[in-house]
């Protein structure tokens, strides 16, 4: 006699508290990491996609328990961004899977769980309630008490005050306890303010750790870039069930005006030949669609081939300036070359791969090539192995054919914009590998690796040639004193036009295998 | 003017399905592998929980699309184990974060995700329904043809067909198209299949590919492991929301009683000298606690350390004999030690670690330790240097202090069994460094290490013993004629017995030198 299985339905809160691991929130070192980069992430985007220079401050003070190992500590972070509407602030806060970070646009946060989960880690670990602070500006300031429901995955209002808004404040703080080994994770927490600061040079960020040391890092310039727009879908890799959720709310009378309203791109000409590829008539009403022809809809959607490339305005890159600045400012390279590959996409999400190559300076040689991985301008620090740029840059680009040794000193940047990084975790660590970033990965890295060995055949040229020089230097006097003593005569040559002449040459040379390189450049 | 942000809630199948790289549906290739290896550990589990010898098929034909790269495959897997029930099938096939995984028991699954998002891949990518036969045997079987209606995380029926069940046949059988690039996947579903034969050698497993061939993994033993058994909570590491929610069901009208009866291994001694040391008095009614006396409860219970140490009943680990005899097969090792660890808990889940070191045999020098990933008897293939067990073989052992250089031909194979793996991504390939696991898996290793240390050293020592002895075996007769002739004399001494009694002294060497190394273990 077996007992029959009982089954039973959980909610998404209650999922992500069962399962915290997936969210970075592992142990009380990566969660204090987790939670101050998800506070501070969602603080960046609050201010950012608005024009707003961020000014963001974070405060972890020490409550109780050890100085050394886990203990608990309150934390606060506060910015100047737009603000939360006071109606779905509890929401906003106290329920997992709801958010603004929905659509297609590039931003840091994407799962709409990264604030809850630290908000929840602080409950369950410490049984305290959270303060939200928050205003819009034109309204007043709105001060919430919370606790997250987890079973129900509902917010909890504890306690709600309005405070007068005399100077037109906008902006978020949370405030909240939680358990951290803060020891252990202040390294990791100052490398990730540090690349936040690097990627970011527009924001002023603040912190003051238990001990009150106060970070500071400045904002470099005032210049913001442009914010991303919303966006609506690339035909290229839209899935039956996107399409159907479309068709399900589209205002289109006819498959034509459809196309055109709702993918990137598409105009009167391209939608009327896609639609003649697809064998679909261009006056059907897209809600008259049966099931079959959505399919070879979607279909001729992946394969058509003259849709054109992606939009890049729902994409903010850093620029290959400010790429190469920031490498520059932290690493100070004998050479560096950076490269951003045009618009791709993946899935119907546009995505650009910015890539750089630096070599000496303060970068050390570990007898492999160091990687510095961004995904929307936040760093990645952890699960490195597992990420599709590691891949790319350790098992698919060949070294040696650019002309690289495992000893030699160079350090490799990867930076994915997208308005929606295929991540492999909830908590960002790492990025999977989707054929299409792959391959824009390699053909960036490629690209710049190309650049690199010109610089590493010259260089490489340029140290033999001083080698055949010296040697010219030291013997050429010699002979010649030696071939005068021989011939009977009493004044030597004069060898220094002889060596100047081969120095001429040299460069003549090395001008030209310059040249070839940069002809070399293919796309 | 600042636009205001939108804010919108989306159903947890919805989150995945946006987010499906968690759940390891990267890519046409990785989803392929991820679907029979989620269907194929459902299975096993239907089965092995009840005691049912596992009688697995799977097939993957191939429906449309190129032979190489990615196509159209149709799936179907048939299990004889102990079937679902018919109301809930639909639920436990076509409804996310719902199933029977949510309790503290060893089970290969524990999300409630992975087959349903194997049918919502194969939905999305070629809009087909998905078939579930299924009975629990004395009832009729069921035949349901489903879709999943993903923003409203809802089953939607499309067909429901009854059997008779003359036989009185259980299992359940899965049936559905998808995209997949079968090609490239094949040589991962192949390692899969036969890595969980190794782990499960008492499953039959057969596999008939898209190009008709057949793979038959013949179970090696009759004998199954006892069924896990269903446990309550280990005290130790229980969080404020756990114990709320026990306090929300409690029947038990005194702590006295709520401890006995909703906690791992504590009777009337233990809980009456735990509340004394908690401070809480033991009458006390326990929906009677206010929030302050409940994280006062929790702490003490966190910090009490005369609990008993977690019941393994719940748990299926493989057993030292199983291990050995799986490593044996496969590598063919010269030397092998494995080594099961007492069960410990994190969080109140309580978990064994059972490792394994072999030398030799099939196992290539790599420059590098070969590492063998389980848990819970599912291999464990993809994203290693994530896993805690990478970090402990390669950043925590110091191998030297074992005599291990890096060109030796090693593999480590660590297996960790818990009611609650905690995997870092939904997918489950890797698992996470919870500080407990971390240090069983290092002690566990450390203890294995060691014993291979005497072996190394006794290898070590007989092959430069060897060594002298050839030496002393090819110049002691050549001494002993030339001191023969040197003195005049004629018969030459008998070097033998001289040659035996240094080998006689190495071997007591060694033997004592096996002793000391015996004595050495420690825990």
């Amino acid at each position: 006699m077996r007992a029959a299985e009982v089954f039973q339905e959980i909610s998404p809160a209650d999922f992500f508290y069962r399962n915290r691991d997936i969210a970075g929130f592992t142990n009380p070192t990566r969660a204090i990491y987790s939670t101050i980069r998800e506070l501070v992430e969602n603080s960046l985007d609050a201010c950012e996609i608005h024009g707003i220079a961020p000014d963001i401050y974070m405060r972890i003070s020490h409550e109780s328990g050890p100085a050394e190992g886990p203990g608990v500590y309150r934390i606060r972070v506060a910015d100047n961004g737009i603000g939360v509407p006071s109606k779905v602030i509890p929401s906003a806060f106290g329920q997992v899977l709801f958010g603004s970070k929905y659509k297609l646009r590039q931003t840091r946060g994407q799962f709409g769980l990264g604030g809850k989960m630290a908000i929840l880690y602080g409950q369950i670990t410490t049984h305290s309630e959270a303060v939200v602070i928050s205003s819009t500006g034109p309204t007043k300031i709105h001060e919430l008490r919370l606790r997250i429901d987890i079973q129900r995955n509902q917010p909890e209002k504890i306690k709600e005050i309005t405070h007068p808004n005399p100077d037109r404040w906008h902006g978020t703080i949370v405030e909240f306890s939680t358990e951290a080994d803060y020891t252990r994770a202040l390294p990791k927490i100052l490398d990730y303010l540090q690349e936040t600061a690097i990627v970011s040079p527009y924001a002023n960020l603040t912190f003051v750790d238990p001990r009150g040391r106060l970070y500071r890092f400045e904002r470099a310039t005032t210049h913001m870039p442009d914010p991303p727009k919303e966006t609506t879908l690339h035909p290229h890799g839209v899935d039956v069930e996107t399409m159907k959720r479309i068709i399900d709310v589209t205002q289109a009378r006819s498959l034509h005006a459809f196309m055109k309203m709702h993918f990137q791109r598409v105009g009167d000409t391209i939608a009327r030949r896609f639609l003649e590829y697809a064998g679909i008539p261009a006056k059907k009403t897209p809600k008259n669609m049966t099931n079959e022809e959505i399919v070879v809809l979607v279909n001729a959607m992946k394969n058509f081939e003259d849709f054109l490339p992606p939009d890049s305005s729902c994409l903010s890159p850093l620029g290959e300036e400010l790429l190469k600045a920031g490498i520059k400012k932290e690493l100070a390279p004998e050479y560096v070359e950076v490269y951003q590959r045009r618009p791709s996409a993946y899935s119907g999400f546009p995505f650009i791969v910015e890539v750089g190559i630096a070599y000496g300076g303060r970068i050390r040689s570990t007898g492999g090539i160091v990687l510095y991985r961004f995904a929307n301008k936040i760093p990645l620090l952890f699960d490195e192995a597992s990420d599709v740029s590691w891949k790319v840059v350790n098992s698919l680009v060949d070294w040696r054919h650019y002309k690289v040794l495992p000893d030699m000193p160079i350090a490799v940047f990867v930076h994915l914009c997208s308005t929606k990084v295929p991540y492999k975790t909830v908590g960002k660590e790492f990025i999977a590998d989707r054929p299409d970033v792959e391959r824009e990965m390699l053909n960036a890295l490629r690209e710049v690796a190309r650049r690199l060995s010109v610089f590493l055949s010259r260089k490489h040229t340029v140290e033999r040639e001083k080698k055949r020089l010296d040697v010219f230097e030291k013997y050429l006097p010699k002979i010649a004193s030696f071939s005068t003593k021989l011939a009977g005569k009493e004044k030597e040559p004069d060898v220094r036009s002889l060596l100047k002449s081969v120095l001429k040459h040299e460069e003549r040379e090395e001008d030209n295998s310059r040249k070839t390189g940069k002809e070399d450049r293919t796309d």
